[in-house]
C-alpha cells in the first residue's frame, strides 16, 4: 500500500520533526532528573530545558514575563485551571457555540455546582460569531469571556483581537483556547488583551503529547487546580504564590518539554506566518477539489476566506465514519470522523445527526498529500450519483 | 571526573532502561496519533499502547479491571483527583505526619474552603505510626484515611495492610500514596483494602516523567478534577461515566506511556520482590558505612529493619545543602538536600531547622555506587572532629 497520508493534524501533528525525538532522547539520557527539586548537576540541566522552553513560548506569544506561563499535561488541563480558578458562585460567563467540550464541560460543571450562568454565542454556518451579540450579552456579573481561536470542527478563525477589546472594556477576564492555533496563527497576548491563554504542546507547536501550557496574566490570582509539592517554600501549608511554582505542583514532564523546545525552535525557524500561508493554500486546494464531489457539503468559511488548517465536510447519503474508514483501509489516508467533541458547533452547522469528516493539514503536509486525498475521494465518491 | 553516581532515585529513577527510550522513539514515529479519538490505523496503534500499559499496571497491583486505572500527569494529579473528588464539606479525614505536600496541601486547601477536619497521625522518629492512635482517631464523620506507603524522607514502610483493615472496618475510603513504593514494594489493592492508589510512572516503574496513574475502586464515583473531551459521548454535557474516559479528559501522554510500558516490562522481568531485596541490601551497606562518620544521625528505621531505598541523614555541625553540594561538585555524586516537601516528617525527626541529606537507591544502583559514596563521605567528614 502507498505511504501514509496523514490529515489529522488537528488531533496531533505528525510526524514530529526528527529534532523532537533527538531532544527527548537527550533529555532522557542527560537531564532525566527532577527540575527544581534537586541541587545536583543533572537536576539543574533539567531545569534549564524548562527555562528555555518557557522563554521561547513567551517570545512566541509576546508574553513579557516567561514565569507567567505554567506547563500543563494538555490543553484541557490549562482550560480547567483557567475556568475553575476564575469563576465563582453566581458569576456570568460568555462563550461561543464553537467551543470544544474542554471548555463546555467545565462550564456546565460549574453551572451545576456553583450556579454559574452561561451564554454560548451563536455562530453562523460559516463558524463566525456576531460581535454585537457579544456586546449585548455582557451583564453586570459577567466575569469571563471564553472563546477558541479557531473552531476544531469548522476551521473558522474567531476575531480574538476584537473579542478581547470588548471583554477588556467590560473588565471581564478573557480566556483564549489556542488548541487549533498555537504555532500557526499569530497570537499576541498584550495586543489582543488576552488574560489567559491555554495551548497544546503537541499540535501546532510540534512537541509530543503530554505537554501544553497556560499563560496567566500577572494581575490574576487563580486558585490552583492542583495543590502539592513545588520544591519551594516546603514548610508552607499553602501553595506558594511564586510563579510558575504556584501552578506546577508535582513532577513536570521534563522529557516531553525537551521535545516541545525542539518543536518551538522549528516553528521559529519556519515562521508562524509562513506556516499559516502554506497550510491555507493546501486547504484551498483541498476545498476546490472536494467541491466537485456530488452531494459534497464543505463546512466553515468558504473558498477564498481565511481559515485554519481544518476542512470538514459531509456527503449526502454517506456515513462520515464510513468515508473515513474507506480512506484509511483502501487508501492509507488518515482523517477523522465523528463529533470532534464539539456538539454545539455541529448544531450550528446542522451536522449533529450525521457528524462530519475532518481533514486537517499541518506543517508537514504537502501538495502531494492533497492530490492523494482528492484522487481517493474522486474514485470513491466522484460518480456516486451516476451509478 | 569519575562517572556520575546517581543516588536520587526517590526523585526520579535514572538512568531509565534503554528499552524505555526505544519504546518512546517508536511511539513518536509509529503511533503518534491520538488514542481513542481517531479511527485510522495510527490512532488505533496508540490506543493499543495505552491498553497494554493499563493491563500491566492492573496485573502489578492486583487490580481486577484495568479500566479502573486512569493515567495522570504525575502522582500529585492522582492525589488531587482522589482527595478533592472524595471529600465534601464537613468531612473528617485521617492522614499521617509522613505525608508529602502533595497530600497535605490539598487537605489544607479543603480545610480552608470546605471546613474539612484533618488529623495527622503522629509518627515516631523511626517514621512509624501508632495503629491504636488511628483506631482512636476514627469519628462518625471520618470519610477517608490517607497514607503513603513509604515516607519520602524517612524511608519507613507504613503497614498499609493493617491501616486498610481499620479503614475498611469503619467504612472509610482508603487512599494510598505509592510515590515511593510502586514497582519496589508489593501492592495488592484487594488484599490491602485500597480504594484509591496514586502512583508515579517515572520512579520505581522506570517510565519517563509526565506519567502516573490513579486506581479508583469500581464502587467509588469521584467528581472528576478535569472536565473535557474524551472522544466518547461527545454530545453529553456531563463527563461520561464510562471508565477510564471519565477521569482522562484531553489528550493523553501516549509517548510517555509507551515508555512506561517498557519500564513495566522491565519491572516484571526483574520481579518486585527481587528489586526490593537488592535495594534493601544496598541501604544497609550504606547505613553501616555512614554510621561510622562522627556526628552522623541516620533518620528512619534502624539498621536491620525493613525500609524502602531511602536513607536520609544529618551530620552535627554541617549544613545539609553544603554536604550535597560537595558530593556533587567534588565527587560527582547526586543526592538531594532540603525539606523534601514533607515538613511534618521533619518535625517528627526533629530536623525541621536543619533539613536533611537524602540518598536514595534504585534498580540501577550498585555496590560500587555505595562504595563511592562511602569513600566520599569518609574523605569529607570522616575525621571532622579530630581535625
Amino acid at each position: 500500500m502507498e505511504e501514509l497520508v496523514y490529515l489529522d493534524h488537528a488531533a496531533t501533528s505528525w510526524p514530529k520533526p526528527p529534532e523532537v525525538a533527538a531532544a527527548m532522547l537527550d533529555a532522557l539520557q542527560h537531564s532525566g532528573a527532577n527540575a527544581g527539586r534537586g541541587n545536583h548537576s543533572l537536576a539543574i540541566g533539567t531545569g534549564r530545558v524548562l527555562v528555555r522552553a518557557r522563554s521561547m513560548l513567551a517570545e512566541l506569544f509576546s508574553i513579557s514575563n516567561a514565569q507567567d506561563i505554567a506547563f500543563t499535561h494538555n490543553t484541557t488541563m490549562g482550560l480547567n485551571m483557567a475556568i475553575k480558578g476564575t469563576l465563582q458562585r453566581g458569576d456570568h460567563v460568555i462563550s461561543t457555540m464553537t467551543e470544544h467540550n474542554s471548555v463546555r464541560r467545565p462550564l456546565e460543571y460549574l453551572r451545576r455546582t456553583l450556579e454559574v450562568e452561561i451564554d454560548y454565542l451563536r455562530v453562523d454556518s460559516k463558524g463566525q460569531v456576531d460581535l454585537l451579540e457579544l456586546q449585548k450579552s455582557l451583564r453586570r456579573n459577567t466575569k469571563m469571556v471564553i472563546c477558541n481561536h479557531s473552531s476544531n470542527l469548522l476551521g473558522s478563525i474567531l476575531p480574538i483581537g476584537e473579542i478581547g477589546d470588548i471583554a477588556k472594556s467590560h473588565g471581564a477576564v478573557f480566556l483564549v483556547d489556542a488548541a487549533q492555533s498555537a504555532g500557526t496563527l499569530e497570537i499576541d497576548v498584550a495586543q489582543m488583551n488576552i488574560d489567559l491563554l491555554a495551548f497544546p504542546g503537541h499540535k501546532g507547536l510540534l512537541g509530543p503529547q503530554g505537554t501544553g501550557g497556560l499563560y496567566i496574566a500577572p494581575n490574576l490570582d487563580l486558585e490552583p487546580l492542583m495543590h502539592g509539592g513545588t520544591g519551594s517554600q516546603s514548610e508552607n501549608i499553602e501553595q506558594p504564590t511564586v510563579r510558575p511554582d504556584r501552578y506546577e505542583a508535582g513532577t513536570q514532564n521534563a522529557v516531553g518539554i525537551a521535545g516541545l523546545l525542539a518543536g518551538l525552535k522549528k516553528i521559529k525557524s519556519l515562521g508562524t506566518a509562513n506556516i499559516h500561508r502554506q497550510e491555507w493554500l493546501l486547504t484551498q486546494k483541498l476545498m476546490e477539489g472536494l467541491s466537485g464531489i456530488p452531494g459534497m457539503r464543505l463546512l466553515g468559511p468558504g473558498i477564498g476566506v481565511s481559515r485554519s488548517g481544518i476542512v470538514s465536510f459531509t456527503i449526502e447519503g454517506q456515513e462520515s465514519a464510513e468515508i473515513a474508514h474507506r480512506l484509511d483501509r483502501e487508501y492509507n489516508i488518515a482523517v477523522r470522523a465523528g463529533m470532534h467533541c464539539t456538539p454545539l458547533a455541529h448544531k450550528a452547522a446542522e451536522t449533529l445527526e450525521s457528524g462530519a469528516v475532518r481533514a486537517s493539514v499541518g506543517v508537514s503536509s504537502t501538495e502531494h498529500d492533497i492530490n492523494r486525498m482528492l484522487v481517493a475521494m474522486e474514485e470513491l465518491y466522484g460518480f456516486a450519483r451516476s451509478r
